[in-house]
């Protein structure tokens, strides 16, 4: 099979020999074990440098805003599917990981793309930032696509995860062009949808991780690595005190079935 | 439907209401973000307690030994699917973690429940724990069982990893019963099985995990949630110089077919 | 890395060249595509030779058995995940498919391998075959193992796929030892565990697949290939007519939350 | 939580009673069970009624004509992950599936879309159909997207696959307006894009497929299903024949580290 054009077969994450793992080119057991802390080699991983003091809480922050939401459709697929198959905690963490889609939780890394077309837009036109705002703001409108990052459903009036988050890009001295950014689409977004919407915290998080350095092509990795740890202590509690299949009746019981039926059948699943 | 017996409808680790959102009784925006790392937030999302900065320690120090160790299986599954189903990361991250079973990763887990039937052996039969290590050994010989979180097809003469490890949890104050015990399994092993095995960095885990007063229950949560991290960094590669193809053929390329064939076929699928 | 033995390099379902595909022996184009039911081809994929007509009818009638059962956990969970992350479908059905672990679906295989052990207890002891029942059947109870196959929630005095499937074996003329060994079991029962329990669909379908020659090892394959079935029929109708979040409010709303909460904190999430 | 307008709690595929099972309005038992073939069911289960002869014929070819195609990507990870976590083959296969995405496998559903578009085109412009698949072939280049169902790396000259399963839509007589626009779209290539590409089997298969009345929005279905009787039989070989590791080890032997790494730092992993 030759499928796609694929002539670099490098990798430059990790290497080992018998004696020592090196990890972005530090060894691994000498200089980052028991050094480091898990959110600083998360930021080695993936940007292949260690942060600064600052892009390390601006790491921390936004991994600790998004882990945890309660009973949210991805937990909720979580725990059913231990329920359903404890012999394997990895099936239910991925299960729960699959929902982190584009509906839900994707908003993170399609907020990040919309200020990237913007800044993009800026640079090549060299138009006022406003101007180049509601430029990329109509085209989404013209193509009917939401406009990611801003609104919520529950947090109407603000989203107090979102203004924590932009504090501390300031606060920590890394807020920059994307917080410039994510400040004119909120300010320009009444003009062209015909209603004012704040930044919510999927707006915030590639904000201020963009301003710190962190890569758009991994902005999902973060979601992803935050809902991890939500996933695992709610299966800690699902293999204690078990609930996958008191939700699924839950579930079930909210759903009526309207296709036909034999003559005489009368339904009672119970 | 009815399977299983779940008559305790409830879950302990977030609620909200639309001004605010509660992790394990603590407000997330006033008290967690922006306040404490991920790592803090890891150990509160499982505990249920802020970690003392020993068990802080501790897990990041775990985290990082894991997270990354060059092209396994896991990786190399999760960029296979990139490559396959670019439109999905959070699929590509699933799929990695899916190999992480009983046989990869999976030992940190085993050698944790080794250590616990060591301690309820000790303490219900008030054995010295030599004697009581000999007899839950001898029994996973008897079972033909493999014993967990010693041994390692590379490192032979020692695991530096499980070393640092090991040392950490005594720097820090946290080392107790299950140093002891892992301690005194290395020491009965030769008996047992006829040779010496170090411990390696799946015992060391569960070993300094425990001791810190980290759930049994949760310990395959610690590599599922390294791993993720190291999925992360590899997908963004993935995305930018993307191998995935490259090892399929390099993977095709070691199998040979061994089936039947029609009269005259010829085999050369390149 | 070497982990394990793997030291035979070969496979034997597939090859090609540029001009031919084979598959199992077969020319794919010339000789399958178009003359054999998808039935067959499962049968020639996992055992490597077309199957007879009785034994075609017995993967078609089990497959059928258990492809759909309205609204279970897997199926909710794989709504739910289309709902949250549309853009890949294969995850959502991966997300079903990770629920039929061993509490759901799983019982087919367990129930294979019941009847397994009671065959080698047999011939290994040439006891009569209730006798080696009944060896086995105390074997599972002094290790606390439920009897799998047997009983059901929902059909107490019988469950009617069960007949039909063994009504199946017997007009088919597979029915042979396995079936002897089925209704043996169902004899055996209530002397041993004190109270009468009927086969079920999950004993039935290993029962017929057995006596008709489908291998041991790939009876979980069954569930599987039916449920994706299932799956891809529920994901059509979530893309027309959404209920992946109706159910998960339905869900959410039957678990209340019973952690603790700062002084004054008033949930109502909504 | 309040995500997306869900207002319709129905779903129409199956109902039950204590006594009866409902799929699509038949009595499973009674109707379905050992009357229908696996194929019949799917079809059943998909759009809600049996399928005439050629129907049936149609899905069961495409269903056979895409199982297998050897050790491709899907079925490497696949297999992989049954060697690192053999204790869930339904994690395996669901590893395995994550990998049907729009680069591979995708292609049935994409060129799907390709032909309802020049459909839409044709009855919206009432334009002849070469005009009509002019129009739509041009917009896709402009938008630089790749012509789904046209062209392979490996049967350059012709995809017999494809041919086979154009003639059995004609031999059956469901052949009709798909047909017409998967031939139009062949011989309008050439000048659109500056070379010929014929029919490809990703082509060929929504071609018959919604000739025969088959849903599009269901037509990933169709290589999800297929690949799971694909990835079963090589997950049985797994089990007896264990390459998972082997293929790794290949995987891994064709990519070189390229990152940095200490001074005097020596790879040799192996």
């Amino acid at each position: 099979m030759k499928i796609g054009k694929q002539n670099s077969p490098f990798q430059s994450i990790c290497t080992s020999n018998p004696d020592t793992i090196v990890v972005r080119g530090h060894d691994l057991v000498e200089d980052l074990v028991g050094s480091i802390s898990f959110t600083e080699h998360v930021w080695l991983l993936i940007t292949g440098q260690l942060p600064t003091v600052p892009q390390r809480r601006i790491l921390d922050a936004t991994l600790v805003s998004i882990a945890e939401h309660g009973m949210v459709p991805s937990v909720q697929v979580s725990r059913m599917t231990l329920a359903a198959a404890p012999e394997a905690l990895q099936g239910a963490v991925a299960a729960g990981l699959l929902g982190c889609g584009s509906v839900i939780l994707g908003a993170s890394e399609d907020a990040g793309r919309l200020f990237q077309e913007i800044l993009e837009e800026q640079k090549s036109t060299s138009a006022a930032m406003a101007a180049a705002t509601e430029v990329v703001l109509r085209r989404y409108r013209a193509e009917k696509r939401a406009i990611p990052g801003y609104g919520h459903p529950l947090h109407k009036g603000r989203d107090p995860r979102a203004e924590k988050l932009v504090a501390l890009g300031e606060s920590t001295g890394t807020a920059g062009v994307y917080a410039e950014i994510a400040r004119t689409v909120e300010t320009v977004l009444p003009d062209v949808i015909g209603k004012a919407l704040v930044m919510n915290v999927s707006g915030a998080i590639p904000c201020v991780l963009l301003d710190a350095g962190y890569p758009l092509l991994a902005l999902k990795g973060v979601p992803l690595l935050a809902r991890t740890a939500s996933l695992v202590a709610h299966l800690l509690e699902e293999q204690q005190r078990s609930i996958g299949f008191i939700m699924s009746r839950g579930a079930a019981g909210v759903i009526e079935y309207d296709g036909p039926a034999p003559d005489g059948f009368v339904a009672n699943e119970n």
